[in-house]
């Protein structure tokens, strides 16, 4: 996160990652970092500050045209350029994850991954996602919007935790891509305004996941962001101020459900 | 769209498709007739009115567990279930496409129509459908969710129209399930409070696409909705009383876009 703002690719080399510490750019970053740790295979990252538009221009729409990161680079490949985190994830596994250790062989485990990915790709993602828009970055705090994508994501949450019941992970009880895909989202819960703690088998399953060094490298591309369920736990505790601006929100938010009549329906 | 409901599964072999005339709908029943018609390839189907909310009932939510449709179950790999419209083109191209007459065998072409229709899946699906209910649905208009996602609707299919200045279908100048993934969604842009023809590599594409047989047939399952492109205009044609009410949705976005500062900005 230095003061340079990239304005092309810097590798001629493997695969160079273009992201952001966002939700979906760990995504990329995580399972690079799973990648390196199983097989030793290195890559190579710029960090795009998306508050800068640094993804909108010419050079960064060339190899992503939807202007979002994250974006991979395979310069292997002819510097094949891959878009949007679903594809990410299938094309590096299908690629350089030749031990299925974060992959399945088997068609219909495949199928069960890329099930819970697009559901993540989907719904979780873009759900949260407007959650965050609505409770926090949007001009105005419009109690309808706040509801509807807050509960979207409770019900969307407790989907997963359903699933979670009787499994560490998502699919075949073994870590892979299905579960890196909503590992970044859930990582942020606590900032879109959903209590982790009140999915008792996601709040596990997150923790199992934190804790496996790779993910903890991957989050820190390009820095760690201050949106973790933990740093945002943290700050409430340290933070007097922080803690009652979160209280307000969260005030606001259980105001516009009312309003609205929103009651928990998942799963 | 006959009155009986539908309780379980009703078929024991092949595909079984529960489905609804909607733009994520539609993707399943295109690929099943274009499968049908390529191969022979025979399946099963039956109408979930999600008005009803069929899809939340438990024997349904058993196979797709996010409470969505559509969802396939291929009886002939032991009542395998498939959720998720990504999830389901590519499965059943997989196993029942092995010319690759819509798909691709070249892995690289496989990740490009794989962007695509993870573009599609988390981005123009879902903020259409979020255009939809802030235009329609939703109990109010509220101007800053009209706006914010007509605007991006709008940005997303710039970007398809630029893709497709050069090229026929979305990859390898070839017809694929990466087309397929959008064609509901752009054959509804009307309807969404978007004017298909301001986009003309995008209207052509659409015309194309529309005219095979097996797209006509796919959006016939379980029956034609009155929300296509073509359908929406006949109406306003006909119908006095549709069409003044149409004219002031399209004022009341115009007036949302304008109260904030919105500008179209893709690609």
């Amino acid at each position: 996160m230095s003061g340079e703002r990239p304005t092309g690719l810097k590798a001629n080399k493997g695969i160079e990652l273009l992201t952001w510490g966002t939700p979906n750019g760990v995504k990329a970053s995580i399972i690079l970092e799973e990648l390196k740790e199983a097989y030793g295979k290195d890559y190579t990252w710029q960090g795009i500050n998306i508050s800068q538009n640094i993804q909108k221009e010419p050079w960064f729409t060339k190899l992503g045209p939807n202007g979002r990161i994250p974006v991979i680079v395979d310069h292997d490949q002819g510097g094949f350029a891959v878009q949007e985190g679903l594809a990410i994830l299938t094309y590096l596994t299908r690629h350089y994850d030749p031990d299925h250790k974060f992959s399945f062989s088997d068609p219909l485990d495949a199928s069960r991954a890329e099930q819970w990915m697009a559901w993540q790709h989907g719904g979780l993602g873009p759900m949260q996602g407007q959650a965050n828009h609505f409770n926090r970055f949007a001009p105005e705090r419009i109690a309808y919007g706040m509801q509807r994508y807050t509960g979207e994501t409770e019900r969307l949450v407790g989907i997963l935790d359903n699933h979670l019941k009787d499994t560490d992970y998502l699919v075949g009880n073994k870590y892979s891509i299905a579960d890196i895909a909503s590992f970044g989202w859930v990582n942020a819960l606590r900032f879109s305004g959903v209590e982790i703690s009140d999915f008792p088998n996601v709040e596990a399953w997150w923790k199992r996941i934190s804790e496996r060094p790779a993910v903890q490298k991957g989050l820190a591309v390009p820095a760690k962001g201050p949106f973790g369920n933990d740093a945002y736990l943290q700050r409430l505790k340290d933070d007097k101020e922080f803690a009652d601006k979160e209280q307000t929100l969260k005030d606001q938010v259980a105001a516009a459900k009312k309003q609205y009549g929103y009651k928990y329906s998942s799963p």
